[in-house]
């Protein structure tokens, strides 16, 4: 594509690896530019490697005759997912650009909610008749091949009705004798999922079963498209991305992190570390409760983040690992028997190993600096005591808040490290203070 | 296979669901036994679904004749992960089972790192001459596809030398005129990864690119195997619980959470524990320089939980979302700037906010209760302002932490939330008692 204008500001001409690094960095005109000015092959390369949010606005940001041709480009799936971007008149406008058919399939596909089997799902698979031999399967193929195929990996045997009869892969076609039926060889005992199974669900059967697709049946059993394994890793990618920012203390975004705007992220942020404000504000209401015994004895004061740190450490440890394990589908509700027993002796186990080191730590500093008074080895044991008290506590509610909050219904990565950490740190305060009125009553108190 | 002994005390015959959903509570005995009852074909797909772990675990567990016929079931590649299970006269013992080629092929596998490309890859990828035409390698393919192919989703042509020329897919050789050469209708430019590349990079090479395999070659452009995308899935689910445990402040697991022996756990998580304790510690030291102002305004220490849980929370939501974007890609060590710019901003935001609710917080409850005596106006302007500076402060330590790391040769991953806010504990007492003592002086103070 010659260009007419003598570049200035704009940049030189980019090869497809040089424009993939700049990309973060250019405007929407930059981006286009670069982009026209690729070798026809690279640039197709290119623009279906984009996702579909960078696919939307390059199409809005360059000519309308490269517009139509370039959306004509993407899979029906892919083109359906551009779709989600733009507004109702774009949608249309777009849509015009191509045939019938496709227009048929790319509408079908919009219906889905963007994260059901049916919205990951590509109507573009290969189905053959059960009744149809290996030689005429393969044929047929080899012509469907021409035009409209996602993938060919395997097979898919429907009746009239479109119902799903077996899968035979490819693999599978080409060894068997070319004679046979493909009913004779195909597996009838297929894997499917059905149009509105949630992403994550579809995603941990991949992980389990080590597929390359499975089939999308509707309610009836007609069989709708199929998922694909390259699909699956994004979808695993995003699942686990969610995930992490739950567990960070916050509402997962929904964009990459540079591109998120900057309201949008204060908010998502925001709301959650208000909601652990409030619930840290107990503490103050605890705090106020003992401060005849802090007025009294101020070197117990000095020990209160030590203490209720660990508890929100030990407890962050032990919801992580939990959550995680959910989420794979390790550990099931049915489990919260062996978890409870497991964590319990772990944080005991924990707790008596921080405790000794806290122990010696204020024996020690005792010896060198003289801080903390005659009665240092009563305040020690406090410490001491306490820690073990607050690690278990902090280990076991870390645990089961992750079941708690799945049994209420809502997301167990809602039990966030942070989350964990403010539940711990009000119940330590109360426990540290009662340690301390039965080991320094008559002493210190 | 007839089972000559009565049941008594074993599982009755269970079908393959039934097997899947009891096996994490069977023995080794009970999964053996449940397991040679299945029928064939189940016990086919049963065997080869299980993770290398299970597989050696059931191959040790059933008679030699079984052993035997089950291990040959295995493809090299989850042969290999097999033997990477047990000890060396049980690794003899298996390979003695197989044939010559695949002995080879497995000890080939054997000498890669599990979580290289080399270690992730197939050895069996179908391979075709560049020189052939398509009608021939298309008939070769399905002669090769009768023995020993992982995947015939491309077709790679090789050089005498075994070098990678070109790949052509299935789905283009189908389409492309019988008589041309393979030459004619391959892509040579071949996205490939060497075979020490890590299998994290791998995984987002396939989430950028949309792939069903790539090619490993060696240092020689030799072609090596195939890695294909159902065992990325895997992949980037493993890398995503390692990353999650980490930012749970814990070594990660390198087995399923129930399956990870207790002393293991404990340890993975009591190291960080510790360290993180001892971090913890210099809250006490730090507290120890300000007890004459605890003593004097006891009022101070109620705040103390409140606002280091601020600061460390608000660290907790920046640190885990820049390390979720570098574990993506999507941030890259130069982006620190742009961050940094941003999470000032975030930071300072939310510090606002947080201040403005706990300065409202402080003004209602001294209305309610008098709890915070005459002054309680400074004692709120004090609480409000350490707000903005521990929330922005741990904001940007949180999101700078990860790219620190990282520079100095660590894991980003290891600037967990409990560890971010071990760190902001420590300053965030420090900017509450500076902020004390300049607003306080002359009243309180």
């Amino acid at each position: 594509m010659p260009d007419p204008v003598p570049q200035t500001s704009t940049p030189e001409r980019l090869s497809a690896d040089e424009l993939r690094v700049a990309w973060p960095i250019l405007s929407a005109e930059d981006r286009a530019e670069g982009f026209l000015l690729l070798p026809r092959d690279d640039a197709e390369e290119f623009f279906i490697e984009l996702d579909a949010h960078d696919q939307s606005t390059l199409l809005a940001a360059i000519p309308p005759y490269a517009r139509r041709f370039w959306f004509r480009v993407l899979a029906p799936d892919d083109a359906a997912d551009v779709l989600q971007e733009v507004g109702p008149e774009e949608r249309a406008a777009l849509l015009a650009f191509v045939d019938d058919i496709s227009r048929n399939e790319i509408s079908g596909l919009l219906a889905y909610a963007e994260d059901d089997a049916g919205g990951l799902m590509s109507p573009r698979f290969a189905r053959v008749r059960p009744e149809a031999t290996v030689d005429e399967a393969i044929s047929y193929l080899r012509r469907q091949a021409l035009s409209r195929l996602e993938t060919i990996y395997y097979a898919y045997a429907l009746d009239p009705h479109q119902r799903l009869q077996g899968v035979v892969s490819f693999r599978e076609l080409f060894v068997a004798p070319p004679h046979k039926h493909v009913a004779d060889v195909m597996r009838t005992d297929v894997i499917s999922v059905p149009e509105d199974m949630d992403q994550e669900e579809v995603a941990r059967l991949f992980a389990q079963r080590d597929l390359m697709a499975l089939p999308v049946l509707d309610a009836d059993g007609r069989m709708k498209g199929i998922v694909t394994a390259d699909d699956i890793v994004d979808v695993v990618e995003e699942e686990a991305t969610e995930d992490i920012q739950k567990l960070g203390g916050m509402e997962a975004l929904d964009t990459p992190y540079l591109r998120t705007p900057f309201l949008e992220m204060v908010q998502k942020r925001g709301g959650w570390l208000a909601a652990l404000f409030l619930g840290e504000m107990l503490t103050a209401s605890a705090m106020g409760f003992y401060e005849h015994e802090i007025a009294r004895a101020v070197v117990l004061a000095l020990f209160i983040p030590l203490i209720i740190s660990s508890g929100g450490n030990a407890g962050s440890q032990a919801t992580t690992l939990v959550i995680r394990a959910m989420a794979l589908g390790e550990v099931r509700p049915r489990d919260w028997w062996r978890v409870i027993r497991r964590e319990f002796f772990s944080g005991l186990v924990l707790g008596i190993g921080l405790s000794a080191i806290g122990f010696f730590r204020i024996v020690v500093w005792e010896h060198l600096f003289h801080s903390y008074g005659p009665h240092y080895l009563l305040v020690a044991g406090t410490v001491a005591f306490s820690l073990i008290g607050v690690v278990t506590w902090g280990t076991l509610a870390g645990s089961m808040l992750p079941f708690l909050l799945r049994r209420l219904g809502f997301d167990p990565a809602s039990a966030s490290a942070p989350f964990v950490a403010t539940l711990v740190d009000v119940s330590g305060l109360v426990i540290y203070f009662t340690v301390a009125q039965l080991v320094l009553s008559g002493t210190l108190l």
